[in-house]
């Protein structure tokens, strides 16, 4: 650590900005501005108004949650997408991990957050009443829980199926299991156990 | 990787600028922009005020090339600090590193960068000439060379020595050897060889 004498009040400052994010810490943010400093005075402005202009004028797809340019993300926008599936996700990173496997036709909700008491993170805080609108008001058959597995993705995916209840919808979650490529002595007990006791038929595993 | 089919143009422009800093990739580019969209927009304003200003409004200080926010750094300006010795670093995260140790009362002087063919860097791309100005200005009697222990290090070393013959100043560099606290069956060859054929006498080692 840096016990920081810095010869500049504005390097300072930077560094003091940069090293506020997540996972940097100040020899990364020392390191990241000094970068800066050494680009085009354009490329900084870049950066720095690509940051402002995202903060400024970010909008939330009003159908799903999740960060959009407009009214609607391009997913909700896209006939080809089936409303009567929606997969229910943390953020849009899992929007976009889901994305990546190409396996989903279906809409999403993006819940903003997961239940963590830890974090005073309630139910009312993330948003979870607008996806019982969304099944309220009609065309969905199914949804799908895709949180993760933790005690708060687990508490959160309970809280909703709970709040469905009331509805004419399948509730699915994830598939658990050992992960494609694993060797069975390194999987944890949990998982391997879970697999066991949620064993499928063969059969099933070779129509995919 | 992320294949990217962002849902917002706004929030892929501002992951693609943070991905264009060292050391960060896609996936913590969106991380970081994830992180700062939930923050406040104070915050966020702050964080790019921070970097533009520090852009348009950097000096350099006209003594030691550091950065500093007027015509002198800190370190110049101190009555303090002895201008006999100057101490030759490639940037100012060097400066911050050996401030740190608390055992230097010299000044300092950055070239901003090294010699480096493989980047493109030639001595006329750093600031030698004006280190040369510097001794040749009159009172410098030592110039410390602690630059990088690496090939484009000692290449800048020797092309600074050669610069500085004609003048009256001793050029020193930092002591190599072993690291303190490492255990001599760890130390690489060419160190633990070098720190035996520049051994220093026992006595000398009791005085600091």
């Amino acid at each position: 650590m840096y016990a920081e004498k810095f010869p500049s009040v504005l390097l300072e400052r930077a560094v003091n900005e940069f090293a506020q994010l997540p996972g940097i810490g100040r020899k990364t943010a020392l390191r990241l501005v000094l970068h800066l400093l050494k680009q085009e005075d354009n490329r900084v402005f870049g950066f720095t108004e690509a940051l402002n202009d995202l903060k400024q004028n970010i909008c939330y797809c009003k159908e799903c949650n999740t960060i959009a340019d407009g009214e609607l993300c391009p997913i909700c926008e896209n006939p080809q997408r089936t409303g009567e599936i929606i997969c229910v996700v943390e953020n849009v990173k899992d929007v976009l991990s889901i994305e990546n496997t190409q396996q989903y036709k279906g809409k999403y909700h993006v819940l903003g957050g997961i239940i963590s008491p830890m974090e005073g993170i309630g139910p009312s805080d993330i948003a979870i009443d607008f996806l019982v609108d969304r099944v309220a008001s009609g065309s969905v058959t199914e949804v799908i829980l895709a949180l993760s597995t933790t005690m708060e993705g687990d508490t959160t995916n309970f809280y909703i199926f709970k709040k469905l209840k009331p509805y004419d919808v399948r509730v699915t979650t994830l598939a658990r299991g050992v992960s494609l490529g694993d060797e069975l002595e390194y999987a944890d007990e949990l998982t391997l156990g879970n697999s066991i006791k949620h064993r499928t038929l063969y059969e099933e595993t070779l129509t995919t």
